[in-house]
């Protein structure tokens, strides 16, 4: 190929080290000053149509015009997830071992769909799989060794999307595809709603998707005898209840639902249970915390997000089965073009059959390398220490009479709310939403927001690795700082 | 938090520009000496397990002696789909530009689900996925000024889900959702099997997905009088036809069907009309190879790989719609826990409700650097390379009389076998399959196979960034070498 014309050739090792080595220089650099943006970005919609050219070029352009329009027009456009001063959603970690797998991953840039197509992809998971199984002290079924095993999915969507339809189609290979309009599923309303996306992809019925009330009563965990009761009353209508989601760390306000007598009422119903533990699963490496998923010996399957609260770069989101043959019944394809021996002749685990996308990605380096480049002793004091740094922000919201703590603190997520003054409780929610947009409009912290019972509630979730107490602190100082004046206004 | 113990920290942008630096090279290295590895990774199944512990480490390790263990354990355990000599299914292109994309996009490390979480991310998907809809000259209907869009998916089979999903709920909110088993899926039976895989999903009737018979005398294209039959047929018995999808440049033989006849049928029986180019689409750049997506003005749908061919690295699965409410109407979801005011005032596009999961890499960030870096001309020169590449090598089976090519060469791949000696028809498929085992256990080249109406057929994809003309040459004269002892034994 004439070359003549390229800056760049598509591929040419010398060429990739010298301009790698200009973007690792600007991404380290862009970690240096990354308290010098604001966290939540304050431009307007449509910023960035203004500011690009209307088609692509004819003619290559230089890195150096690149990363200057990077510097200039999309930095002014991020929302620093990686800020210390980010406490919004849930954390969604990026640290040096997880962006080292990624570039890794990106430079062998394989597709691992069959083991074929790279057995190290296939195997690495595998293998990393059951290291962090054996961390959280799952149960030995779902360890690769037998009818179980782990497989790295995008996110938690996917997870709960994919064993939903295995447990359909374990069902419907009973009772016949038209039994699909009577399948019912279960969790509380607090549960994510991936679930109910997972139901409106799988075709169940709109109406039987049973996401039961939650209250103060039981911090907004799943009350088991809601799901016994509701589960008593489908059955004697004639309908299948036949999945059961629980969560470990709500994204609301980190309830946890009990999971050891949900799983009871799962076994004697014939039900799948899936835990969803996507955020506060990776608390339960820390011996202190791992109680909140006993019980998880009777569930079906397991989610844990590396990609949230373990340093691993998004996305990486953990997904464990007892039953794998579960998921190959509902998600193989055996094309002709991607037959090998070593498929056909099943010596091999092929993660294309236990996933919706074909094509994967080799995110198992990234987990690895966070593993091994942190060890499990440093992992549990980052957790602990997020989690400290949490309890100091509840301790401070306390000791302020015109705020309170909405919910007990768990994990690293606090729920508080500005008081409404002088009782006037309409007031609460109006109050609260102007103090988050005040306090977000400043780019100083990023905070988001949850209703519970009815009543808006701020929340602020500690998990950037870059956040230091300091950070904690100021933050408090701020949100204070504007609570004040519109205290006066009220 | 105390950090005695920690090698790395969990971020630190000195540590992770220095770690960094040091996986540049690694990476570099590794493209350097590309072609000294087995193409084609030559371990046993289960060869990872013995070389790694059973568990996690307590205590950190270091950079290098992970590297040492990449070198000595990973990469032996590495199929290497970036060689030169990598000709197996479809080429997933890594490239400078593709590479430094990925790097700043975990580097950043932002979850772009709604606007509000990075506006660049969104934003810069918007405009990119219109440029590219602009070089391959997609109707303007496709373009985010209108009713339309584009976004980037994970996979072809996540583009094809996502549209499926939005065809069944478009029919379904009209005929209720008993209506779920009359639906009726239609499509050649070469088309990907990510097809068949939807329609599971989605809870499509098994019984009710129509992949249409192809043969040679249509090149294996779908044949627009089956099409009209089989919905006939369907339309005759009560059934509801809703979905065709239409492929350009089919996985076996790079088939295309005719697009405009069956977007005419489609449109005639209401029925969502998806074209899925995920291979062919990036030829389509290149003005003389535009007419093989003539008639894409009838679709609903169009899907192009970026990560094919088009130096984007994996993944990055291009899909543009016509009527983006419909994908949004099947997918979106708003939980109090997501709502802010830039979406709840319908300002902007939240991509979380354009796709499966809800979190999502800034994947637009390495497509905007290739068509930046590269410019279209080069990228125009890097597909006319390949395609040359591609018929020298066809001119070279053609000239040896052992050899057949069976089905014409329209873009990059070569589909052809080793004729079986004194006409021994039935010894062909035994032949081909040795011949291609022989081939790929030297390590020195990767091919892969289909079977085309009852033919094994072998498949030459040309398409890797560093493939040139000796590396085809040097393939052939390999293929013919181990073909002479195979026809004396047969």
């Amino acid at each position: 190929m004439d070359t003549t014309g390229w800056n760049l050739k598509p591929m040419d090792a010398e060429q990739l080290r010298e301009n790698a080595h200009k973007m690792v220089d600007f991404i380290a650099d862009y970690y240096k000053t990354i308290e010098s943006f604001p966290v939540l970005s304050q431009v307007e919609p449509g910023y960035l149509r203004n500011l690009l050219p209307d088609s692509a070029p004819n003619r290559p352009e230089s890195l150096q015009t690149v990363l200057n329009d990077i510097q200039a027009k999309i930095l002014p456009g991020v929302t620093h997830w990686q800020s210390p001063n980010f406490f919004a959603y849930y954390p969604s970690n990026s640290s040096v071992a997880g962006f080292l797998g990624e570039m890794l991953s990106a430079g062998l840039s394989i597709v691992g769909f069959s083991w074929i197509t790279s057995p190290a992809a296939t195997e690495l998971e595998m293998i990393v799989l059951d290291w962090l199984a054996k961390l959280l002290k799952l149960p030995d079924e779902f360890l690769s060794s037998g009818q179980g095993g782990g497989v790295i999915q995008g996110t938690a969507s996917e997870a709960v999307l994919v064993v939903l339809l295995a447990a359909r189609d374990n069902v419907l290979r009973k009772v016949g595809n038209n039994g699909l309009e009577k399948l019912v599923v279960y969790a509380s309303n607090q549960t994510h709603s991936a679930l109910q996306k997972a139901c409106q992809i799988g075709g169940i019925h709109p109406e039987n998707c049973r996401l039961l009330k939650t209250d103060s009563s039981t911090n907004y965990s799943l009350s088991p005898d809601a799901l016994n009761d509701a589960i008593s009353h489908d059955l004697a209508v004639g309908l299948i209840p036949f999945f059961l989601c629980a969560t470990v760390g709500t994204t609301s306000s980190t309830a946890v639902d009990p999971l050891l007598v949900l799983g009871e009422i799962a076994k004697n119903n014939g039900i799948w249970f899936h835990v969803d533990a996507a955020y506060a699963g990776s608390a339960c490496i820390c011996p202190e915390y791992r109680h909140y998923i006993n019980g998880v010996e009777g569930a079906d399957s397991f989610n844990m997000n590396a990609h949230k609260w373990f340093l691993t770069n998004f996305d990486c989101s953990l997904l464990w089965v007892k039953d794998k043959n579960a998921l190959i019944q509902s998600l193989s394809t055996n094309p002709e073009f991607l037959k090998n021996k070593a498929s056909q002749a099943n010596m091999v685990v092929d993660y294309k059959d236990w996933q919706i996308p074909l094509g994967r990605r080799f995110r198992s380096l990234k987990l690895w390398m966070v593993l091994r480049l942190y060890g499990l002793e440093n992992l549990q004091c980052y957790i602990r220490n997020h989690i400290k740094l949490a309890k100091l922000f509840e301790e401070l919201v306390a000791e302020d009479p015109r705020f309170e703590v909405v919910t007990p603190r768990i994990f690293s997520l606090v729920c508080f709310r500005l008081l409404p003054p002088n009782n006037k409780g309409e007031k609460g929610n109006e109050l609260n939403r102007d103090l988050l947009d005040i306090v977000n409009s400043t780019g100083k912290i990023f905070m988001s927001h949850t209703v519970l019972s009815g009543k808006y509630i701020l929340r602020f979730a500690v998990g950037a690795p870059l956040t230091e107490e300091r950070h904690v602190n100021e933050a408090w100082e701020l949100i204070q700082d504007k609570a004040s004046p519109l205290l006066k206004i009220s």
